[in-house]
């Protein structure tokens, strides 16, 4: 037989206390929790502390604990991050938090198809949704890019100024999607705990000659975001691949 | 300034020591790396915790503590999971865990696009690659399937059942993934501990007429699995829309 945890019971108590709640509505305290439950205020924490990773649950320092509004959904495909956001009507934003041109370490050389130590062009943004920050992503692309940071900034979609100004479009993209734990930076960027579950995905894109176009890593909100692929039977053109990552 | 946590240090430092190592390499013990990075062994022991969660480090019981193996790539479009693993060079296997055939809840129900208290064909198996298992997954399969059990046990894949015995191919999927905590009974069956980040996919399937074929959850270790969605141009072409789940 499975032994089940004492918390994981609080955990399913809360889940069944909760259902039907409007996200927002309030739920009770830790200490009326662990008399309702008779169990320790601990074990009530430990509930909590899962169900606000599932993203049921989100705490707001000094006001106290509440249900979670649903995890928001992203359909990425040939879509930008902004587009993905506004169909679902969410108002997408971003703050760039660095763009510069340095050389390439052998990571992102190998992932960009160019020699180590070839300058690329690195765009470090957090990614908005409504006023909540979602993701932290770090593009980087070959070649040169004249005034990308002053395109980008009057544009504010990387793939537009990347369509509109440099006559580049996505053709082809590889998404490598895993879990990953916060670290202190992300955790502080986007106003988690470190060690919250996150969602982290690799892309690479290609222009339609086949010309590696970028290569990103973005971290996710664990608990507010869901990856969505679509995929149809014709569509295994083959592509390049690297899976080695 | 981003404040980083001791344990997040003694992170960084445990990865800077098994850089270049071969996955199996022993660790030194809690006790040494306390004393070489001059903390506690608490702090020692939460920075492991999360090496291990990431998939970096692997715990065996009793014999200590491993570089982990990197972890498993997956590529899920219209491939199965047998094919994908076989790619990947990994043998793939499976458990039936148990298959019924049960009146749909309202969940189960939408997704299939049944009537609620409909009957549909329930697959629950333990997903394996070597010796390893690797992911939960629960099918429902809509409609008449007769003889199912006995031609998945002969055939193996179900993929290969739908296509073989019941002239049935997957022609388009959407794959929804997020991170989810591992439930007492998933952390049983995965040989992990419960509250481990995992990564949970619902995959909908149809076929060529559109009639949906499949819908099926699964939860992947999360400390071995990745997912790759590849996707490119022109493969937009409409499908039916699940993502109120």
């Amino acid at each position: 037989m499975v032994k089940v945890p004492k918390y994981y019971q609080v955990k399913s108590q809360i889940l069944t206390l909760i259902a039907g709640s409007e996200p927002g509505s309030p739920v009770p305290t830790e200490r009326e929790l662990a008399e309702r439950f008779a169990t320790s205020r601990t074990t009530v924490r430990q509930a909590i502390a899962e169900l606000v990773v599932d993203g049921r649950l989100e705490r707001t320092q000094g006001r106290g604990t509440f249900v979670a509004q649903p995890k928001l959904m992203q359909v990425r495909q040939l879509t930008s991050f902004s587009q993905d956001l506004q169909e679902e009507g969410w108002r997408p934003g971003s703050v760039v938090l660095s763009i510069d041109e340095r050389p390439a370490g052998a990571d992102v050389a190998r992932h960009l198809g160019i020699a180590p130590g070839s300058v690329y062009h690195r765009v470090e943004r957090l990614r908005t949704a409504g006023e909540e920050p979602i993701a932290h992503e770090i593009a980087h692309l070959p070649g040169p890019l004249p005034g990308l940071a002053t395109h980008l900034a009057a544009l504010g979609s990387l793939y537009r100024t990347l369509h509109e100004v440099f006559d580049t479009d996505i053709a082809a993209v590889e998404d490598v999607i895993e879990t990953a734990l916060a670290d202190p930076l992300e955790a502080s960027l986007l106003g988690v705990d470190t060690g919250l579950p996150m969602l982290l995905v690799h892309r690479s894109g290609w222009a339609e000659d086949g010309r590696i176009v970028e290569w990103t890593r973005s971290v996710f909100r664990g608990d507010r975001f869901r990856f969505v692929a679509r995929h149809r039977l014709g569509d295994d053109v083959p592509m390049p691949m690297l899976t080695g990552s």
